[in-house]
């Protein structure tokens, strides 16, 4: 009997965690998403997760067989295995997540950081299909990071790099998780925009429907809504969040000198209205030499599809151990 | 006859120009160096540059062998071989100088960007032996960069990466030869202090030996004897260039997690003076995750021996083609 075979994909986000069921070529067979609820401690989120994929093997017949595990959070660490003191999760210093996840299932597990699984996702399933030099900006609660370069994960020195979403904007700038003040996700994400908005809502004197809405209560999808709309303030916090992030987006241009920059998470959903002043600011602040030649495109991968990332991961891992190896 | 392969090395920069003949171990057997002029037109250079090359060359005995050709230069693109519009050079949009090289002396020419050059010469006879993920900046006229990711030059998608002189300090700040405000190389390199030094001359009162020497007459060397000495303007542009330069070089750590940050050029010459605020702004703005894990090295190779990153490109270039290939 041919069996097909599959791996488990484990994406670890801010607010949410998605799992599911991946083939070779990326097609999803079961997917469940569930609040990864950060602040509380790391083995609450653990017995959630292990129910959550008891559901999803259950659902598994005898054609597909599970081979390895691909596991994306934030401020992962791909040569340790290790969740090392992720901002926006009150995990402390170290979470040795391959080792129980790999233990609990008997299965192998790559992890890396989750914008990092991100850009192998969108290279092997998703818009940068063909690309070789490319960046991807995820824009959730934080804003992470994932760099190829010559058709490859870049992976630094200390399989730490590609932390973007704490570049400078301003030394005396907003207060960010990590302990630092001013870092670009303080800015140019969910959680960033939002803080724009209630700095604009103090400047600015203008009616807008997120007036009724409290800081906690505000979602990504409220602010682009009210932009939609036409509303003055919605539109003004998308206009200086672009020309944030557009600028620092003509800084990794400068770094790196890639074919295209990668918007995805839940603010990239906002499309032109964020993607306009995005393109216009980093036009304006690229060197010479790369002018027009560097393209802005949003991820064509919906939000839940997030797994892909981790799926890539892992798949990418299998093929490098066995060149060549059929699919059943 | 045992004769002794050897590569011919250019290393084009903003003042001055230096050749030299270098065997594979990186041994340099002649070396000229002489004034680029960049402000007169691309012919007049060339005319120099033949001339200067003919007395290297004649000095060769019939043990040595001369096989390729290096060429470092500002704003080089080592796909096309060509110079593409640089900014502190007045030769226009387009300089083929591969091709007239390569016809000129009849041998295999290898181009890149001076500072990738300086990297590549860093790894395989300089302060980087040994390290696989590392980042060059020139302090000179400009500032140049190169990036060595995992062992290899970071290209990039239009054989463009690494112009980090060019990432944005401040969008309303100091006019750069690029035509964008505010770029990095206009506030740290030789010519970016100089210009430190004069706003510090405007806004302090205190005396300092370099009020008595022109913008035009101010060299790197001045500004470092003066701190050296206690000079308290000179002193206050140090720190300043540091905070700036270390600041920015916590955002290229963000970027690539390097092993270290090497300073070349010019302005590294200042040594500690330079170093220590260097060293203490960029651990300020670290992402935790990077603290105290990032050298940052000033080149041990002289000024004069940046003829060895070109000589290093033409033999990666030749050892490429040629593996394990014997050395007469």
């Amino acid at each position: 009997m041919m069996t097909e075979k599959i791996v488990l994909a484990i994406d670890i986000g801010g607010s949410l965690t998605k799992i599911g069921l991946v083939t070779r070529t990326g097609s999803i067979l079961e997917k469940r998403v569930f609040r990864t609820n950060g602040q509380d401690p790391f083995n609450i989120f653990l017995e959630k997760l292990k129910s959550e994929i008891e559901i999803l093997i259950t659902s598994l017949d005898s054609t597909h067989k599970l081979i390895s595990i691909g596991i994306g959070a934030p401020n992962a660490n791909s040569l340790t295995g290790n969740i090392e003191n992720p901002p926006n999760l009150s995990w402390g210093p170290l979470t040795p997540i391959s080792k129980i996840i790999g233990e609990t299932y008997n299965l192998p597990v790559v992890l890396a950081n989750d914008a990092n699984a991100a850009a192998l996702g969108e290279m092997k399933f998703g818009t940068a299909k063909g690309m070789k030099h490319f960046v991807v900006l995820t824009l959730g609660t934080g804003l992470g990071s994932g760099i190829i370069s010559d058709g490859k994960l870049l992976i630094g020195e200390h399989a730490l790099a590609g932390e973007i979403g704490h570049v400078n904007v301003d030394p005396d700038g907003r207060q960010c998780n990590c302990g630092l003040q001013g870092c670009l996700e303080t800015y140019a994400s969910v959680t960033g925009i939002r803080r724009t908005v209630f700095e604009l809502m103090a400047e600015m004197s203008a009616d807008s429907p997120l007036r009724g809405i409290s800081f906690e209560d505000m979602t990504g999808e409220h602010i682009s809504d009210a932009a939609l709309a036409g509303d003055a303030i919605a539109l003004k916090a998308f206009d200086k969040t672009g020309e944030i992030l557009g600028s620092k987006m003509a800084d990794i241009v400068a770094h790196l000198d890639p074919e295209a920059i990668i918007l995805s998470g839940g603010l990239s959903k906002a499309g032109d209205i964020l993607l306009n002043p995005i393109k216009r600011f980093m036009e304006l602040r690229l060197f010479n030499a790369y002018k027009g030649k560097v393209k802005v495109l949003i991820s064509t991968t919906t939000s839940s599809d997030a797994i892909l990332g981790p799926a890539a991961l892992a798949w990418s891992a299998l093929e490098k151990d066995t060149p060549n190896s059929p699919n059943s």
